[in-house]
């Protein structure tokens, strides 16, 4: 038969960078590609044991129809923590546990956005989770991300005159820039939403990772008018293969997203949500998170201090604070695509800037490097190798 | 702030027996209103014992990010098991593994069906699906049941009438109804189906759990025009709390498909994939299946009995050949809800068969039993007090 799809499908796309990815499993590559956290980062002995102890004392619980709302041990602990290291108030607010990040975009589009409408992105932004906006039919419009979050004026001039009903921003070391929105900047995007009536949409997934400088209050933290939904990951903390995610939003919100999340696959793992639990209330988490800390802050480190050595001078990037990416930017009007293609016939992978675009038709100056996974002596090898690339690239006209 | 939710969401609503369910923790409640396996049918022992050898041989393999069509040696195991006991063609046909049955009937949704399409679907139904196509914004129509299968020609009328994008049945044991569609009938559906170019979307979940009878070939193994989506499920054979459910659809569909799933949650829980896994490849699942039969077909023996002996012979009912529920009818046009109240005061929760209904603002003469939940002596007491009820409920004028 032909298959006529919903319209929402023709949107939907799959991941450039889950392409890109399967080229790092070729011996030889190295990969500046990835996403993730290290695997020699895993918590993997107190997982397997507290998996085993909930095995032996509460099998029934973890193998039954949890509930949708999240496993409520594991809910109240949660509460608890982000009112202490976020400052949330759950007097006003509710947490809804869901199936990692990915699940906390797909289920906040499914909310606010119906088809045609309009929502607003960091230029660039998280490629899964502009996929998610447009598998419901979102036109997304993107707003020039500068070093200390989103440019102003054109974020105001995208709410005056586009009806937009969401704006997304990862407030804290972006996917893919490596960006954190400032103080100033977070209170004024805050000030404007509540003028326009739009939503705020705050992804939050690397900000316990930082390395240097000051952390900035959520918007989420000061949201007395209710327009902030946040939203939290422990994917990058403990292990993406759990898939434990986390909303927080206005009280007001929890009946419909409850409904919403029991059509979309009843409730998350109670097992994973329970190795969550027993390590905020059992474990030291803020311990675990300064291990990470000193894991990740050397290998940024190593990056910048190559990058520094090895690259053309007129590529410009920042020295990240936090979380596993930097961004680096050929001269203004420069492609992209054709460098990283070039880089990955010399066995090093990166991602070009143009997958991270709402009109991934357009071309980016951009390149995003990951620290997070390739080990020192990759980084090293691998930077050196762009370097001199870049050096070629930006030195000599170019083979046409 | 005043919220604007998406059309769709008003169309979404909760579970009515999920909140009849709460009830069913009271003292002295005997509950007939579930619709889950037994606990103790969990395979716990086995269950932990693969969790705990899998954290100890391959916890990266669990704990990184999952590929979004399903781990890749659960997708071949069951691939080769749906070969064996359902004939299903793989040249033709692809297998997508997802969070349980309700993540199916979602992706299926948002797959086909634009707001105000039309889905078809058996009168009474499972509220589950109805509720994840509402959430798309689907518009319901339903086609009256009878004891093998829908009434075709109220099927080809809607077909013909209402443009309908998708009918969804559950061929085999129907929930709530009890009924399996007869060969006959299931081979008339694909032709109208083929005709009026319909996709079929057929759910069984219940399928393996024959007490008597003969199997009936599902409608997707001769499903030569591709227009057939199968859907199965772990949740009712090993335990509903891993979530692990599939998708059987034609090659054309996958590569849309596998993205609608990335931009979900990325992928389902390796874990409990893993244990599925061992079960086809390393465990007796055909022995751990007749176990379940053997368990089962006793209560759906028990609850028969008790029926045929205490109930009022105007009540309507068939003795089921497999899955977890009987469906009581009261003398035609007499509404359930009243019966179903008074039973609850008397301590016994059953479901009125309103909450099976497309527009749940009519009423049915329904009443669902489930027997996999309560124990013999619980079956017993409680049917003996819903007799007593039938016999006062029938033979006197009704209190006004």
């Amino acid at each position: 038969m032909t298959y006529e799809l919903a319209r929402r499908v023709a949107g939907a796309r799959g991941s450039i960078i889950r392409d890109l990815l399967k080229l790092a499993s070729e011996p030889g590559m190295i990969s500046f590609g990835g996403g993730a956290p290290e695997p020699a980062a895993y918590p993997v002995d107190l997982i397997a044991d507290i998996t085993a102890r909930a095995f032996l004392e509460q099998p029934k619980t973890l193998l039954a129809y949890g509930i949708s709302e999240g496993y409520p041990p594991f809910v109240n602990s949660l509460k608890s923590y982000l009112e202490k290291t976020e400052g949330f108030d759950f007097s006003e607010n509710e947490l809804l546990i869901l199936s990692g990040g990915q699940q906390c975009a797909d289920i906040t589009a499914k909310m606010f956005v119906n088809e045609g409408d309009t929502i607003a992105v960091e230029r660039p932004s998280f490629v899964g989770c502009m996929n998610a906006f447009r598998s419901y039919g979102a036109k997304l419009v993107d707003i020039p991300l500068e070093d200390d979050g989103v440019n102003l004026d054109k974020l105001e001039e995208a709410f005056r005159t586009q009806n937009v009903r969401l704006f997304y921003l990862i407030s804290t070391f972006q996917n893919p820039s490596g960006v954190t929105t400032s103080d100033k900047k977070r209170k004024a995007i805050y000030e404007l939403a509540k003028h326009y009536n739009v939503i705020i949409f705050e992804d939050n997934p690397y900000g316990e990772l930082r390395y240097s400088g000051q952390k900035i209050p959520a918007i989420k933290s000061y949201d007395e008018a209710g327009l902030v939904v946040y939203t939290g990951s422990f994917s990058k903390t403990l292990a993406p293969g759990m898939r434990v995610g986390f909303l927080v939003y206005n009280k007001a919100l929890h009946q419909q997203f409850k409904i919403l999340k029991q059509g979309m696959d009843v409730h998350s793992s109670t097992l994973y949500q329970l190795v969550c639990h027993e390590f905020l209330t059992q474990h030291d988490y803020p311990g675990h998170l300064k291990q990470l800390i000193a894991r990740y802050s050397v290998k940024a480190d190593k990056m910048a201090a190559m990058m520094d050595k090895y690259f053309h001078p007129s590529i410009t990037w920042r020295k990240p604070e936090g979380g596993f990416f930097i961004m680096a930017f050929l001269p203004e009007g420069m492609d992209s695509l054709p460098f990283v293609q070039e880089a990955i016939r010399r066995k090093v992978i990166t991602v070009p800037g143009y997958a991270f675009l709402a009109d991934s038709s357009q071309t980016s100056n951009g390149i995003r490097l990951n620290f997070s996974l390739p080990d020192m002596d990759q980084i090293e090898r691998g930077i050196k190798i762009l370097g001199e690339l870049s050096h070629e690239w930006l030195c000599q006209p170019k083979a046409v």
